[in-house]
């Protein structure tokens, strides 16, 4: 018996016997009832180990084109089974899959803003420039140092960095945060902290403590759309509230809960998506006491905390949390970059504990060589460096944003000066269709995040998000000049 | 006025200012009404930044200390909060959670074998010889190498790897997958295949997508412990269905799919968790049938695929899944490090675009930065030869195990040669409390993982799982002869 073997191809020699069998089979060259060689025989004949021929054997008959019996040796089939051996796939043998589908999974997913976003991510035209994205500008990013940082948590934590551990995060990063959110002016111990694959899982995890289908989420009015996505897979009802230049109105805020409960209160307080929005001190103080009042558990994201351009850094909610009442979302993917998915929950201990359930069940833990690196990269002092150096590029760019707009974008465009993080908001007048607009932009290269894109509720202004952060500063002035020309062009429409 | 600024101390200069005020107001020195000076002229008396001082009376503000008028500057406030500046947490004020707790966690978070596996992982005695473990030995890892991947990555892929991405992987590396797969005899496109947080996420989704409160799972009993957790939480109704040297019986499987429909079939068919059984060839075929006849889809855990040591490789059932009724579970955790938390699902593409809308929803995208590192790692061999290293280590410390057992086991204890794998089974007699004798065994040092933390139904047999992966040769014997000599006393008890 001839089966060629190829040493060189990747796939295994027993798949390559297997394979040569069956095609012998199925062409008739073995016929049903014939008998094929001893394992030990077709071995001796070919030159390879006699286990390898005992595994193509099993896999001839997994397939149905062999029968096995002790002291009978193995032999053709009589019957072979109609898909014998070929990469056919019977059409009338599918599983039904859609039969099988979760109930829940049917009436929540299917209906969600799944990849809104992506209009803004499709394959871009050479040369486009995107305002669209809140990518950090990867190019800052050191990527030596944190390859050393790697190497060197590596040797220091050694099997501890490398093997499975608890769902609360790699231990020396645990205990490494309280001093770390300590600049943040949050005080917390470390039974206080975990770490979570994104502000994405940490929404996700808080979301399945809280909320049954039906319970209300409050948060802002425009907002994060990943996080809508979240509640509303959980079935939960979520109501936006406006928020002007000083963030959420608390005003409002208070008028929802006088009418109905809610379970939780999201909030972006700080350089808020996409508005850039910072919730001033005294709605921060009212929005504490209410959210106590009502019993509203806060949930905070504080995702760019850092990148605080003008020196007045912003405390968190949680800083002045005296009441246990505010879960707090941090994250180093702006900080450092999204590729490391690491972020973390800050909450009372009862809180965490529970969360901490649900992340076991979820996916166990954290990646953690990731987290030593990062911790490495931190305690040397590196992500404080490559942080003032992410802030003092992305102000640069928002000053030449800014002063382009200025120069080429028409009277009835208005906007604030970001404090800090990633975007410049712009208000246009009511009425103005911002989608329509990015297709026109679009054709030119340009894109932008319209708002219907963080509508929570029907939203009456109109308005779009520009992100600075990520573009070249060559290319903010002509990208701006693009947008100003079109928005000139289309204000007859109105 | 006087602040002492400490400019080496790493808490910002406004919450220094901060505090420092905080404490003048609470020590009465600055009395209700008192005016604070203006931000500029305090912040020209302390050398600092006027945005400094403005952030330090904004949280004065926040905290309820002083309050701010437009034209009328800063003041101490006539009612000081009583919780004002302090570090004491009110109690009375303080959020009940609990009132708060979904239904859904509340019905079954608090019921589920959280921890069962901490038992194994308390604090050891120094020396101990923990059995328990099915960490793999981390001191085979590269990690020289590994670094130097990570670094070549991120150069090659540049500001790709550290970006945020689609929920279904890192795209060089899921393009590489079906040759890696290929080798296992799997056949699939890309379209097919999604990255996932080890395991345990891949079950959490699969779980979501398909399971509904009081759905059916079937698996082999003794089982994965995490993967029964899963279910539970989502309220799924888990049979048990007892397994042999052979693999699960699917005759008995077939009873249960002739009496109640089920949703789920989980099954690791090779080098099973905890057993070792690897699925016979007919059983293979068997269940594959059965499972298209009765509409189960098929989950296949194959976590240790690689870690073959007799040559006689086995092909999941995947391999010859002609149905699209399979839903495939790998990961890098044992073949690399479970630290790199890192796994993927193969399955057909309408379960795939499922899945990933729930990825999505539940944590966007995995760690990239390490998928990167992976896929260089794979491409330049680097892997295949560690799990070459690994396959030859483990296999010596099996036959130590199994030698050591042979002389100091009593006769009742009977077990079976793994052929890979991380573990092996021992069969006590009917009626041996494998708890019980952990407990003693504990006390000279020796861990192992005892029968009922695998158990899905309740098991009429007796039984204990050694890990002999990650134990240092020289320590594998005096462990096996305390564990013998531990087995010889209590046999008496029965």
């Amino acid at each position: 018996m001839i089966v060629d073997l190829d040493r060189n191809n990747p796939t295994p020699l027993y798949i390559q016997i297997k394979d040569r069998l069956a095609e012998l089979i199925q062409a008739g060259l073995l016929g049903p009832g014939a008998r094929l060689p001893s394992t030990r025989e077709l071995a001796g004949s070919m030159g390879v180990n006699r286990n390898t021929v005992i595994s193509a054997y099993e896999q001839l008959q997994v397939e149905g084109l062999v029968s096995s019996h002790v002291g009978r040796g193995t032999a053709v089939r009589e019957h072979l089974p109609a898909s014998a051996g070929g990469a056919r796939r019977e059409q009338a043998e599918r599983m039904r899959v859609e039969a099988l589908l979760s109930a829940t999974w049917r009436s929540t997913y299917p209906q969600l803003p799944a990849g809104s976003e992506q209009l803004l991510e499709a394959p871009e035209v050479e040369g486009t420039i995107s305002f669209a994205s809140h990518e950090p500008d990867l190019s800052l990013f050191p990527v030596g140092e944190f390859a050393g940082c790697l190497q060197s948590a590596m040797r220091k934590y050694g099997g501890d960095l490398l093997a499975a551990g608890p769902s609360r995060g790699f231990a020396p990063l645990i205990e490494y945060m309280p001093g770390f959110l300590a600049r943040r002016g949050i005080q917390c111990t470390d039974r206080e902290i975990m770490i979570v694959n994104g502000i994405q899982q940490a929404l996700s995890i808080v979301g399945r403590l809280f909320l049954d289908p039906g319970d209300t989420v409050i948060m802002e009015n425009l907002s994060y759309p990943a996080a809508l996505g979240v509640f509303r897979s959980l079935q939960a009802s979520c109501v936006g509230v406006p928020l002007d230049d000083d963030g959420i109105r608390v005003d409002l805020v208070e008028g929802v809960l006088a009418r109905r409960s809610a379970k939780l209160l999201y909030t972006i307080p700080t350089y808020q998506n996409p508005t850039g929005a910072v919730l001033s001190p005294e709605r921060r103080e009212r929005l504490l006491e209410l959210a106590r009042e009502r019993q509203v558990v806060i949930v905070e994201d504080d995702y760019v905390h850092d990148l605080c351009f003008d020196g007045r850094e912003v405390l968190p909610l949680k800083a002045r949390d005296t009441r246990e009442g505010v879960i707090y979302l941090g994250s180093f993917s702006e900080i450092l970059c999204p590729g490391i998915r690491l972020s973390w929950i800050v909450a009372p201990a009862a809180i965490i504990d529970r969360l901490l359930l649900i992340k076991q069940f979820t996916d166990l833990y954290s990646n953690r060589i990731l987290q030593g690196a990062l911790l490495e990269f931190s305690q040397k002092g590196l992500l404080e460096r490559h942080l003032k150096r992410k802030q003092a590029v992305y102000r640069k760019r928002r000053d030449i944003m800014m002063d382009a707009m200025k120069e080429h974008f028409p009277a009835e465009a208005t906007w604030r000066k970001p404090r800090g993080g990633l975007f410049q908001w712009i208000d246009l007048p009511r009425g103005t269709d911002a989608l329509s607009l990015l297709l026109k932009t679009r054709s030119q290269g340009v894109l932008f995040a319209p708002d219907r894109i963080f509508s929570v509720e029907e939203w009456e202004r109109a308005g779009l998000r520009l992100g600075f952060a990520g573009i070249d500063e060559g290319k903010i002035e002509k990208g701006i000049q693009i947008l100003g020309d079109t928005l000139k062009e289309t204000r007859g429409g109105h």
